[in-house]
């Protein structure tokens, strides 16, 4: 029979934090509010803990887990999955963190015009000692223009797209959507696919009418988050690729919510 | 005279945790421990927190203490190049986050043929309440070769190049050439850009000599620096760019050490 | 009624070669030989020319089109639909890139279990003077053992994670899985995401038995797409991400084979 | 003695375009306009033809001579390195790929303030039969201005940052210094590391005033190159990372010109 190396006991008596499967690909369902389900593919690591007494971890049951539930990725059976891999992998915690594209169809501002837009999303999952840890990753592009530009010029105002990012823990179930929503509502103006000439109009002047800068664009975000009762963490940044630089500007806040 | 709009109040009473530049490409120098300094590029973020009493920061101000300092850049003058940082764009912390390539001269193990091996490295400097964190980051390639292939395989063992990252918070001085030769000697062999035949002869035989998981590289990297009486906090991670799989192994370990 | 500024005359008399949008990321549908169809997400390019009577390209159309072709994008096709960018843009000639990544179950050699296993590839397609010009692109990662290394160490090899791209026209329909197959009976071995003890213990000892140079990986493959009729031109590269050096190997053939 | 593996013929009779090594990191000294010579840290492949009476190329010798020519890396001394390496790799030709990072001190348009601008270059040069062929790479961002937004809007225009590439061959020595401006000036805006706001007021309304599609930008320059008597061969690509859209405009013309 076969020696299984990595059951023996460690060298040295020191507990690795995270052992486990990092960058796998995989195609995954994930729930979609329009559509019920929505197929996409995710980058996917997966890892638990390991007590002295092993060596190493059997790598290949990661995999094994992710087959089975690949077809079903939600907020509501991260638990059930954790615990299973904390099972088969005869371990005390498990980590799953799961970024993927995830799509939404738009109807342009003027015309109605249709198309997708994408938005990078992730799963940061965590359970220790019998508790779930879950975050919720959105990241939304959207166009920030700037009210110091537009203040000081005769006329127009450096405007770009800013990438933000939201990240939260909330009591209830939260869908993707409605992060996006109270994200673009809070930006210069959203990006859409497909825009016509009216609407290219449209965008132009609405963001030349709702100046922020990066800091406020996270603050506003801040504010809304704070108001939803669910909300016990989050954190924003807002990312703007600036047009008149070539680095970026940045704005960030993190907040724990005692409820 | 122009109307200065990022020292306004803000619209919401709510503080910003990060406000700044991002991905700043410039040129620095840092502290060489054989050539006394090396010139590099570095791609740098640098932030400072936002009261509610203003509505924006300065963002040119960051550049031009920058300019000032890029021809000097090490932990020794960190906390007077935060503390300026704070007071030119009056603030109560700054943050600085500088990744760059660092190279080292190395010899062949048998040829002596000399060659550079680059090493990406990074300081994280935070100053608040008039404290400063200060972690150094070091990226290290080195090879790692399967205790559990060699086991099982009548001959030979998948092996692979895996990238060791370790993050330390020291009470002294740390050179990186240190850093790096620890983790060197905690694989199961290093990395040269420049090896004849007798030197990759060494090289193969080394590291089937050393079978080694990324479990095993990350605990004993782990022992050693708990062995050093400085070392206060330490992260260290292996990620294995697996030669049988399309994905990576992963190991990692965080420690705060009570001195 | 508002001015269509991109049907103007240019300033310059200068014909643009490409013009349109760059790295639009949309769900679509491709042609999967076991399963029929496969849904997965592309990051596409769409160009057009643009004679110098015109100013600029209406971009929007680009996506219009797109979303009415996602459902069913593959090389029978890609004629169609380049026709129809042409006459929807006023163009004379019409690019399509579309880069997507491919799922092909897999079982592991020994014990048979299942797994997904992603395969890059892109579709480069171009209509010049109405003639089709089709480049099917498939990235196969694979293992690579150095016949330097085996035959000068007492024991072992290095080895690792190689990259092989293949790119070629064929006078007939290619499946991606076929290329897939062709490519992976080329190298030292095959990948898999997963693998159980005994077929870790299969692929350490085949690799072993099959040292391949990126070079001579590069030949075989070049010899095979030679052989094979339908195939008027090819490129094969294979880039090694070498265990013992913290840079990589590279082999490239590219050959028109006239028929 | 050790067999010399790759010095033996091939099983396959064929010859192999490329083989070398890819993605060297290495510090190098290239030529500057106002300071004689900058250094920087390259991202380099070389590459040789392999005939098929070798079965592979002795990689190491590629950093051999690395080592000895990176003091002076220059369009001026490209074609002995070139041959330096077929000569030491007993090969027909040779390819030397080199990306860097080029700093410049720009003052800002009105407070004069200096700061440095980071453009990202690349020598692509290959010797075949005798005969050099130097491609000189030049990357500038700059700002850009829709002309179709400003024309259907009330007020200001959606604007961000491009990237420009300029690729040439020329009979003369070409400065990057030289290129960068000629791109600079064919652009909505160019960018700058440190702006006041005097200089933010300016670069606004300066945009404004010069509004330009991706055609128009290619256009332009290509126009200019065609000027320049030296210049036998060029290609011009823009890339707008557009403020309303989550996509590219993009824009390319490439061009020989018979001398």
């Amino acid at each position: 029979m076969m020696r299984d190396v990595q059951s023996e006991p460690a060298n040295h008596r020191v507990e690795v934090d995270k052992v486990g499967v990092k960058d796998v690909k995989y195609p995954i369902v994930v729930l979609d509010k329009a559509k019920k389900e929505q197929h996409t593919i995710a980058d996917i690591n997966m890892y638990v803990n390991l007590p002295h007494r092993f060596r190493g971890a059997h790598m290949s049951r990661f995999i094994e887990i992710l087959n089975k539930h690949r077809g079903r990725m939600s907020m509501h059976n991260m638990e059930g999955l954790l615990c299973e891999i904390e099972k088969t992998l005869a371990a005390d915690s498990a980590h799953l963190e799961m970024s993927f594209a995830y799509f939404i169809e738009k109807a342009a501002p003027i015309s109605g015009a249709k198309s997708l837009t994408e938005y990078v999303c992730k799963f940061i999952a965590a359970h220790k000692k019998g508790k779930l840890d879950f975050i919720l990753e959105v990241n939304v592009p959207v166009t920030s223009l700037c009210p110091c530009s537009k203040e000081i010029s005769e006329q127009s105002a450096h405007n770009q797209r800013s990438l933000v990012t939201v990240q939260l823990k909330s009591t209830e179930f939260v869908w993707i959507e409605d992060v996006i929503a109270l994200v673009e509502n809070s930006a210069s103006c959203e990006l859409y696919s497909l825009l016509k000439r009216e609407d290219e109009k449209y965008v132009t002047e609405k963001a030349y009418a709702r100046p922020m800068f990066a800091e406020d664009v996270v603050r506003e975000i801040a504010q809304k988050l704070e108001a939803d009762d669910n909300v016990t963490w989050y954190t924003v940044a807002s990312e703007n690729y600036e047009s008149i630089h070539n680095h970026n500007a940045y704005a960030y806040i993190e907040k724990k919510i005692p409820r």
